[in-house]
C-alpha cells in the first residue's frame, strides 16, 4: 500500500477534479502490475495496473489507495474491471466520499465474491487525497501557503528588493510544489512587483499545466505581463462591476474571469474566492502571496498546509514581512503549527507544516 | 584530540578570562588521564590530566587543545609539569595567541626532548577557544545572539505578550547556552518588559555564576527587579552623568557600573560596550535582546554566532520583530549566515549559525 500511495502522489496536480489514485497488483508475493491515475483523470489507476498485469491477475490481490469506482463515467467502472480480471482480494486504504461511490464500490466487489479490506494506511491515504476529500466534503480546495523568507521572516528589503532571497535549489523545489497542485494563486500586488509567470518549469511536469489564479479585486493585472507568455490557463478573480473594456483586454490575452464578492476593508471575500475555485474543479491550491492575500486566508482559517522556505540570511525589522496582520492579540490566539517536514534545499531549508485547528483570529475580538 | 576538545567545551563559561582547555593522556593505546580547566581557570587541564594519570605518564602522549603555558602565573607552568612527568610526545591543536606563550611553550617542550606536533583539529580548537582568541586578538568578546521567535520571526504579539512563545525544552536549552557563556546581556527594555533573572538555572552549571549585563543607557533598571534576586554578578552598562542617587540605589542592590559613551541616535556605542566587557575579562557573551540591542550589534558587525529558537506558530506582521532595522537597503547588504546546526528542542527547533563576513550595513549609505 505504501507503493500504491507513492504512485498516487505522482499524479497530484494533474488529475483534478478527480482524485489521484495508486494501484499495485500482487500475485504469489510478486508485484505484477502498477498504475496511477493518468493526467486529466483517465485512465484510472486500476485500469492501468490491470493492463500492466495482463494475464497474471487471476487470484491476485489489488492494493488501491481509494475505493474503486462503481459508476459509469467517461470510463467503465473499475469494480467491473477488477471482477472481470479475476482478482481474489482487494485492499483499499480509504473509502471514497464521493456520494456516487461511498461504499457501493466495496459492496459490488464483495457481492462478486472478492475479499475486501478497508482502512490500511487510511490516514496516509487521507493526506494524499486531502484536496479531493476537502472539495467533496466542504466545497473548498486544500490550500498550501508557500512562503520564502529570511530567517527573520522577511520577503523583501524596505526598498522592495526580493529577488532572490532563496537559492536556486529552493526555487526548483518551489516549482516542483507548483507542479503537484492543481492551481497556483497570487495577489495582484505580487504580480505587479515581480511579474511572475507562475508556471512549473521543470521537466516531467508538463502533463497538465497548472492553472494560474490572480486574486485581483481592483483589476490591476497588466495585459502585457509574463503571466500571459504561457499557454497554461490564467484565471482572474475579481469583484463584479469592472470596466468591460479592461476585462476584454485581458480576455483577449487568454484570461478567464471569476467574479467574487469584495471583502470588507478591501480585497476579495476569501472563502467565496476559494469556493469559486473548488466549483471549477480545483482540489489543491498553492498560494504564493503576497503578504495581504496570505494573511487574509490564514485569518479565515482557510490554509491547510505551509511550505516555508527559509534562507540563511537576515534583513531586519524594517524589511517587508511575509505575512500581514493575522489579528493576533494575545498568545492564546497565535496560529499553531504541526511540523510535518524539515528538508534541506541547498543552503536554504523547507519547513512543512499543517495548520492546527483552533480559534481563528478573525473570530475573536481585536486584542 | 576530539575527546580533549569535548572536555574543553565542558569548561566554557566558567574559566574566563582564561581559556577552557582539554587534555587527554594516552599510554600504550589506552587513555590514562583526562582533565579540563577547572572553574575560575585553575587548575589547568594538563595538571588535572597528569594527576589522574599519576604513575603512568612516563613515555605517554598528551593531547592538549591549546599550547601548554610556560609562564608562572597563579600556578607553575604546565610545560614544566609535562617535562617532569616524563611525557614523550605532546600533540597540540592550537598555538596559544597569548603573547606570554605563543610558541615559547612548544619550544620549551622541544628543548626538553619531547616530540611536539601542532595543528591537529586546529579549526575545531579555534571554534572552542573563539572567545579567548578574539579577546586577545581584538579586545572583543565572542558574541552569540540568542533569539526565540515564531516561524514568522515575531517575539511578541502587538500587545506585547511574549511568555511563552517557545516551549520548556527550548527554554532549558537556552539556560544551558547561558551556562556556557561568561556573561549574558540584555537591554533595559527587555528587563522592564519581562523582569528576567538572566541566570542559568540548570543543575551542574553552578560552578561559576554567569555575569548578567544590562545595557541601560537611560538607567531604567528597577532596583526591585528579579535581576537582584540572584547572587550572580550584575553589571549595568550606562552612559556617564546619571544622578548619583539612582546609581547608589542600584549599587546598594549589588550592581556594579560600567560607563560607556552613548551612541548617536540613542543607546550605547556598541563596540565601546563590548570592549569594556572584554577589558573586564569576558570572552564569551550571550546577547538575549531586545530587538534594538540585537540590531545595533548586528549592524556594527559585532555578532559572531546566532542561536535562534523557532517555535511552530505564527503571529503575523503586526507582531513585534525579533530584530529592529539592520539598515539593509538592497539584498547585497543582507546579512548572510552559515548554518552550523539545526537541532530539535521539543516542538521548537534551534538554528545555530555563524555570521558571515561581509559589508556591514552600517558602513553603507542608506538605501
Amino acid at each position: 500500500m505504501r507503493a500504491a500511495l507513492a504512485l498516487a502522489a505522482r499524479g497530484l496536480g494533474s488529475t483534478w477534479p478527480n482524485p489521484s489514485v495508486g494501484c499495485v497488483i500482487v500475485r504469489d508475493g510478486r508485484v505484477v502490475g502498477r498504475g496511477h491515475t493518468r493526467p486529466g483523470g483517465r485512465p484510472h489507476a486500476e485500469t492501468e495496473a490491470l493492463r500492466a498485469a495482463a494475464g497474471q491477475t487471476r487470484g491476485a490481490t489489488a492494493y488501491v489507495t481509494l475505493e474503486p469506482c462503481c459508476h459509469w463515467g467517461r470510463t467503465p467502472p473499475c469494480t467491473d474491471a477488477l471482477i472481470a480480471a479475476g482478482v481474489a482480494r482487494v485492499v483499499v486504504a480509504l473509502r471514497d466520499p464521493d456520494p456516487r461511490v461511498d461504499g457501493v464500490g466495496l459492496q459490488r466487489l464483495r457481492d462478486a465474491g472478492i475479499a475486501v479490506e478497508v482502512g490500511l494506511l487510511e490516514e496516509e491515504a487521507r493526506r494524499v487525497n486531502a484536496g479531493f476529500v476537502k472539495r467533496l466534503a466542504r466545497g473548498l480546495p486544500m490550500v498550501t501557503l508557500k512562503l520564502a523568507t529570511t530567517l527573520d521572516g522577511r520577503i523583501a528589503t524596505r526598498t522592495g528588493e526580493s529577488q532572490w532571497i532563496t537559492g536556486p535549489e529552493a526555487r526548483r523545489m518551489a516549482h516542483a510544489l507548483r507542479g503537484c497542485h492543481d492551481a497556483v494563486m497570487a495577489g495582484s500586488g505580487t504580480l505587479l512587483a515581480d511579474d511572475p509567470e507562475l508556471t512549473c518549469r521543470l521537466p516531467g511536469y508538463a502533463a497538465l499545466p497548472t492553472v494560474r489564479v490572480i486574486a485581483d479585486a481592483r483589476l490591476r493585472t497588466p495585459p502585457g505581463g509574463r503571466l500571459f507568455s504561457s499557454e497554461a490557463p490564467a484565471w482572474i478573480a475579481t469583484r463584479p462591476g469592472h470596466d468591460p473594456a479592461a476585462r476584454a483586454a485581458l480576455e483577449g490575452r487568454g484570461a478567464s474571469f471569476i467574479e467574487v464578492p469584495p471583502a470588507q476593508g478591501g480585497g476579495l471575500e476569501p472563502e467565496a474566492l476559494l469556493r469559486a475555485l473548488a466549483a471549477r474543479g480545483i482540489t489543491r491550491l498553492m498560494v504564493e502571496g503576497g503578504a495581504v492575500l496570505a494573511a487574509s486566508l490564514l485569518r479565515a482559517g482557510l490554509v491547510d498546509r505551509l511550505a516555508w522556505f527559509v534562507a540563511p540570511s537576515l534583513i531586519g525589522g524594517d524589511g517587508r514581512s511575509g505575512l500581514e496582520s493575522l489579528g493576533v492579540g494575545g498568545l492564546d490566539s497565535m496560529l499553531r503549527l504541526r511540523i510535518t517536514g524539515r528538508r534541506l534545499a541547498g543552503e536554504c531549508w523547507l519547513v512543512e507544516a499543517d495548520l492546527l485547528p483552533g480559534p481563528t483570529p478573525s473570530s475573536r475580538a481585536p486584542g
